[in-house]
């Protein structure tokens, strides 16, 4: 589908237009779980799981049948100041093996059934170093928030979205700071394991960035400190929600990408759960700003989507109960 | 297989002679996590778990095709005091409902490819009133260690052991009690849904227990407090041990049942993970006394495997990872 929107402007139009729950189906939902034969509650988490996916689904027994896994790649200018473990190659490199099927986010997608689809973002055109200028011009993101939504299935019922992108914690620290107030030190972690010397580079370049590109609302921000595969992402997950797709989060990047439509549109993440907590120290500060409670807490930083795309497991988990459950009539039992 | 122990001094026996983790496997899949294409560490703690898990099968890149899930039902003597919102008979009827497939523990069986089975332990007899006399007779305790051992298939590649049994987080607290120290009332909940005279009730039946069966060794604790089903699962624990099956432990009944095992011989859950943290308070207390940090933390209190059962996703995860993950040199991907 292509694409409803060409500017800022028009992408801002086409967040507040955005659908909401269902709230029927979000009604049924509940009064399914109340009858399920179990004690009322003791599913936990997975039955607000269950409930929350029925209503973005517009079903109040609904199944995962079809998710889909998106990695964006891009590269990013202000690699050229050291901010990172590994060199900006990498980034296509492992594209490379994406395509090949050889990253941990290749086996996560084929574990859970989700189809997995890969699009690198003008890698051999890495966007500007941002403490010298803005990342991207307006076309550019928009260009890159249009290549996201274009690339979800409107038939998925499950997204998650992840990215590649040597320097991008990078980016995502910038955002962060620049949209939710706090030091450059706050936000700026380690990524792929830079020793001390590369953590306090980082946060100067990330307070650089930050003193470079004041008072801008939030796409302006990701547009000035973020990059293509960020864009990708928010455009992605705005389309998800235009066809009433839920979607799990990844990890710090994939948070900072979302953070942007967060600050844009009200409730924008509203068909949005975490999926994991990252080892990358800033993600919590930053899903307590987006109040989200992540599904996982298992110490990964890899990004690729790869926390999102375990925690499809818990979701497919909470929906196989809720859907395929007994009642306490069906089956007989006491309620108690 | 016939369990090789016929009595508690033969059953001792046997948990002394179990094997231990096969440390070249160890040594092949750490080698091998080196060379996965991602930055040190990335994967977190599904890294440790894919060559925990390696350790266990043999294998430095092994697979998991075969999970089994059993789920064991007893019937508890104490229920006529008052310890649980629901009547003895539901635990009847929810065998019925695993028999049919409608319980939350056959969703998620099926949703992570496990193969569940189900073993009414002499429902119609239920075990003695705890607060009079033993639980069980060593012979009937016996019984259902072997019925425990037996149900595990040697082909299988990863356990998770369940129960149902209404009462028993009455006997997972006696249990804990006498084998860890602390007040009745540090160790009893409410279970299923009790309310606050429900549960002031329970806790007077715990002491009651505890003050009637002192300085027990932990197989005798289990037999004067504890219940069929629990021994089941501690049977068929141990049985997974002696064929290099992995272990995924549910709540706190199934980790109760499995602290005998750790109380009678060093190192007889080496090759069990915690799959959930209970929202039964005290199962963090007895989780920390095993040291073992669970996988999940989502608020289930429902036992029956499901729990341990929903982390097998994530096991699942980590071994598609770890064993199908391109290295940095079959992928060409420079290593930082």
């Amino acid at each position: 589908m292509q694409a409803p929107f060409s500017t800022f402007s028009t992408f801002r139009q086409t967040l507040a237009a955005a659908p909401s729950t269902d709230v029927r189906a979000v009604a049924g939902a509940q009064e399914r779980n109340r009858q399920l034969t179990k004690p009322p509650g003791a599913l936990g988490r997975l039955e607000d799981l269950a409930i929350w996916y029925a209503g973005w689904r517009g079903d109040p027994q609904p199944q995962i049948n079809a998710p889909q896994v998106i990695v964006f790649a891009g590269n990013h200018g202000v690699c050229a100041q050291g901010v990172s473990a590994f060199p900006p190659e990498v980034t296509v490199q492992m594209v490379a093996n994406f395509e090949h099927g050889g990253a941990a986010i290749n086996q996560l997608s084929k574990a859970f059934g989700a189809k997995m689809d890969v699009y690198p973002l003008d890698l051999d055109i890495p966007t500007n170093d941002f403490t010298v200028g803005p990342a991207m011009s307006e076309g550019d993101c928009v260009a890159a928030l249009q290549t996201g939504w274009n690339a979800v299935d409107p038939e998925a019922d499950l997204l998650v979205t992840g990215e590649m992108g040597i320097g991008n914690t990078t980016s995502a620290a910038a955002i962060s700071a620049a949209l939710l107030g706090g030091e450059a030190g706050d936000w700026t972690g380690r990524g792929t394991g830079v020793d001390d010397d590369g953590l306090a580079r980082k946060t100067d370049v990330v307070a650089k960035g930050l003193a470079l590109h004041q008072n801008r609302d939030a796409l302006e921000v990701l547009r000035c400190l973020g990059g293509r595969e960020l864009a990708g992402m928010a455009g992605a997950i705005a389309a998800a929600r235009h066809h009433r797709i839920p979607v799990i989060l990844d990890g710090f990047i994939c948070s900072a990408a979302a953070l942007t439509l967060a600050k844009t549109a009200d409730g924008a993440l509203d068909h949005t759960v975490a999926g994991h907590l990252s080892a990358e120290g800033a993600h919590r500060r930053l899903l307590n700003a987006l109040e989200k409670e992540p599904l996982l807490q298992l110490g990964l930083r890899l990004g690729e989507g790869s926390g999102g795309a375990l925690a499809i497991g818990v979701l497919q988990g909470a929906i196989a109960c809720h859907s395929g459950m007994a009642t306490f009539a069906e089956a007989g039992v006491s309620d108690g």
